[in-house]
């Protein structure tokens, strides 16, 4: 294997965790007694996410930040994966 | 139209307009340089909540709030909506 083969490799595995925070604020015109519990919110916004805004939803206000994380600062399960994708250039 | 033909109309066509909040922190194992704006995140979001968390993505806080509007709030063009859907018990 030579040595760009190699770098290639190492590039394409340059995988690293993120974290992110999303805030969301909108108003939904839906029947009265639908929107009961958080799997219904996030069903329905997903939904909204996925046909984007219409005459059925406003977005409000919607904030994303994303940074990326000390990995020694995840979780055992993330870290394990994250050193697994890295050892399986094969993967990418 | 009997009058309860008449009631039953009037409860299909009960919509509403909701207020919601959603916050989502999560952690996500990603291609560095691949989140670089919020179209991304929230892409990337879509297709997490749509599959679910697993070994790449790791939920730290969710909370959701809603609640109902007081629709003279409410921006003019969902006001309409929300006339129109009143008024057009076929559509439910």
């Amino acid at each position: 294997m030579s040595y760009n083969s190699l770098q290639r490799s190492a590039e394409n595995v340059d995988v690293t965790i993120y974290e992110c925070e999303v805030q969301l604020k909108f108003r939904l015109i839906e029947e009265r007694g639908v929107l009961t519990n958080r799997e219904q919110v996030l069903e329905m916004l997903l939904d909204a996410l996925t046909c984007g805004p219409d005459e059925y939803l406003e977005y409000q206000h919607t904030e994303v930040n994303v940074r990326e994380l000390d990995e020694t600062a995840a979780a055992p399960a993330m870290r394990r994966q994250l050193i697994r994708l890295r050892n399986s250039p094969e993967l990418h």
